[in-house]
């Protein structure tokens, strides 16, 4: 049986639509991922328990999603010492900033990887859990690589869409590029 | 006739859809509890008269829900020397921070028990309300601890839920938990 | 030996001249107290281990001062479910704002009673710990009742101090109160 | 004996540096004033009591100062139907946002003539109540025009001073003005 | 010819759903006023020489509605010694923050009597100019008055209807008020 | 063929619908222009050969768009020496602040022109830029002065417009201007 | 006589420490430059008048510092149609993020090139002023490529520096650099 | 002759005083290291070499501090594939809000693992570093262990501090702990 090396954590599962984008990524580049739902506050222990048996399957990076007071990714940094991500989300009236600064502003000695609020911070998330990954394994960089790529080669087609959707529109547009 | 306990008050009818959370999660501990609109602002001695009906009547702890320039709480507290809880209110284009500001920084002698803006918040309140009134009240001691009992079981249904909806979504999910 | 009723926690030895306050007021209103230092990040099993030393005691209340990502407050409501009181410092470049928002913007269920940024903060922590306490000891209510009369006359006095400085220096005040 | 038109009140005695602006400019135009401390939180009835003998001895303006959790604009507000001015005050380690937004988001009823943070924002009290009062009193109208005459007529010393100042020391400066 | 004696002007036609609640309320208090469009911005001449006429006609106060970097009402203080009422409007991205800091924040010397963001902020401009203009004026002080009544009134109303909405959906609550 | 003098480039495509704002304003001026998609973090290569594209051609002005950490405005300052104009944008759950405080913050050295979020802040990126072309261009100023006339006029309208609206619906309401 | 082509405004002389870097920097590249102090409030006449003149001088471009609610930029801009560079200035208890906003967050129509807050600001608004004027003087342009030339070469020897000042004190440094 | 395996860049040399503390954790664990100025503002050319020339190197992971509109680790970040670590600082009037967002709100496919703001940020950048390294190198694992356990003992000698300190202050205090 697969064991996972990336274990997605997530504080509530209203935050599914956001860290489902750290999945697709990590499936996308099948890497084997845990993704749990477990509150800091409302279930200390159970966090625990699955922090233990996620370290003794041989985990190496954990991404964790929080809202609001958003303790969880610190939680999880506090008693493992791999790598953990932290996602702020922005459930709160705050949009967010209660849950970056409750994120980031990590005491001396117990780090948290924090990436940015919201969709593109989960993304973001796995890319970095990857990256740290593929200093182990070559394979990971070359995904990586091929991955930066295709960003690359999408701008192109959008500008191409761009050419399409303006010349008509615009008298003094200019497409020397 | 049964004798409030806890007196929720709020600041404007548009409160309640957040304050009454705070009502139903005390109706469901039974405990006795007032549900009023008073404006610091625009009644304040009607805000008086009632806090002196509610203290002859052996209130213990007084909820107030108010937004923007949030003064009842404060009101409130600098009248009574029972434990004062605040909910500050997301309703201005402030989003809450307003309302926390002027429920959390209070003069150094007459504090505010505040908790966080909105639904959450109202909730918390109550729970407060209840942890305090608990240290005289094993009864309620009891069904604080079922409450919590109840949260946490929650935890494993909702990671159940992810694994029915997910296994065939993602080939590398692994539920080893 | 007497044991503590009221548990106050900071998060650092940095926080001591701003949580000094609260232990002065306890002092003086003779509320036997334990005041220690316990990271919710660097020693979650020490501090785990002193609350269940704390509750076995009888602990009544408990005060968690923190700044930054402050996740103190939150990590103890998480552990007990009797009140616990989050005094947010200002020691990071956010001046107490992340502090405050990682200590009040909790998820429901597990509330933290919010108090201000600072020493103002930090006295009224130790005052609404007695103001719940004298919900079952009517002798902190009879010291409560007589330390806000004491506030209230320094006011007296602050008036005359005016009247004695600004009499001279200006031509057009009155002094008819 | 003279009695006071305007009514400075001010929180707490920290305040006094700033507020001490607004008396002088008051002084400065000869309008009779009160100076009084009273705490909208820690003396709610000595602050009533104050503003009924203000109202009999036929005050028409009110200007208070205050910090923090800043409600002392409000709670005289919600008493009177005088203009009342609010000068928020920047003691807190937010830096006079909290006073700023608890003195100005008031509910729709109840107005704050509400002025800046710190030292302008006292001076700017004590203007804006010279031009309420001016609306009524020719002398104070004439007075107002003689004080923006002054400011203006200091602005012609600053740029002399300027020329004086860089002449020498900038090669390429212009003095055409 | 009735002359306007108190002038409301926007900075644009997009705030007019806001600054219609201050011309609500002159209206209902039958106090004649002008409304009109000027930016300080894009027409300082048209605004300047509408402020001129306004002067001719007897104008005693001008409340001015600006959003985002919100000049109109320091542009239009500096310009005129009467009372300048200044209504932050939210419209930008900032939600009025921008524009709360833009009004209220003037220099000493020129002071605006800034009122909150948005509705409230609308309709306590138009209050404080009554209350400004109360002080010579008997029947606005009585007028003034007679809405306070109101609003207290309703508040009787608003608990009433908690009473009907409530008594049967919780079973827990107690109507001794 | 004709080149062009001004070029705007946006990070993603979703900025278009602000963006294009700028777009209208060149052509509606008749300065040929560029537009272009190009992120300083996706294809930081891509960016570098437009910008030397763009250079060679005669370029004079570059108006930069992007949201969130937008390094877009910096990243092409750092390249060229002629003016860079930035315009946040408002996607991300901070609404445009981090986008703000990423452009305009530059260190010394390299300046970014920034103006303000969103579609006003497009609109003026354009007119800024026309601006500093009329430096050296005395049709483009002449048609900047044309433009300030059209948008004085348009005020006369919107006051005529809002006779209209008014005048049956407000009793008190005076048209003297 | 020689005649200024970059006028520099402030709106006090609080400002002067921060603008004259602005001052110094035009004055290393040989540029005429005029200095002034005028408030866009205490004195929109005053500014008025130095604006006309400043035109009939033949000036190019404007850069405005100003604190708090900062005005002048935009002021300026409303009455001129060159390019106006705003600098936010500091001073306030919001640490120039009321500056900020103020300055920059113009309405469509009246562009103010906002550059950062501070003595770095300032620099900046400088360096844009000349970039702007480079467009049609060749020999600016040259200055400003050899300006950042010297940007560059002052990073080798800081470099070295830090070769000097940390090869003893840490054992694990590598300087392949 | 040793090479580094993590590069440590900071955006200027007022850095230094924070970025050494990182610095000092990687000589502590015996890691080689490089120390290096690169603005990606002023020398984008030199970073790009420093970068490639590290690259060649094999260094694993880089760490960037930078201040105010903080380019510096996502430009590193938007070049190099391994992990990029940004530290905000503080040296900008905003405290590092600014350099905080412009370091943690990258655009989706190009991540910084961003920490706090100030020197704990600056140490945390550092134990994140040999975290990551820690997965692929057993002996840097022990070391984060023993470093761990040693911060955890030293809250065993501060609350032994705080008993001698504090016995003889409080009357009621209490070390049952």
């Amino acid at each position: 049986m697969v064991k996972p090396i990336v274990s997605i954590i997530m504080g509530s599962d209203s935050d599914l639509p956001i860290m489902e984008e750290a999945a697709k990524i990590l499936d996308s580049f099948e890497i084997p991922f845990a993704l749990n739902i477990f509150s800091a506050h409302r279930s200390p222990e159970k966090l625990e328990t699955h922090l233990q048996k996620m370290l003794t399957q041989g985990i190496q990076v954990i991404i964790c999603g929080a809202g609001a007071a958003a303790h969880l990714a610190g939680a999880v940094a506090s008693r493992v010492q791999i790598p953990v991500i932290g996602v702020p989300l922005a459930g709160s009236p705050f949009n967010g900033l209660d849950a970056l600064l409750a994120t980031v502003q990590m005491p001396g000695g117990i780090p948290v990887a924090t990436v940015g609020v919201g969709k593109s911070g989960a993304v973001n998330a796995a890319l970095l859990a990857i990256q740290i990954l593929a200093l182990g394994n070559p394979l990971y960089a070359e995904k990586l690589a091929h991955h930066r790529t295709q960003q690359k080669d999408k701008i192109d087609l959008k500008n191409e869409s761009l050419r399409v959707k303006y010349s008509a529109l615009f008298k003094n547009i200019c497409f020397s590029d």
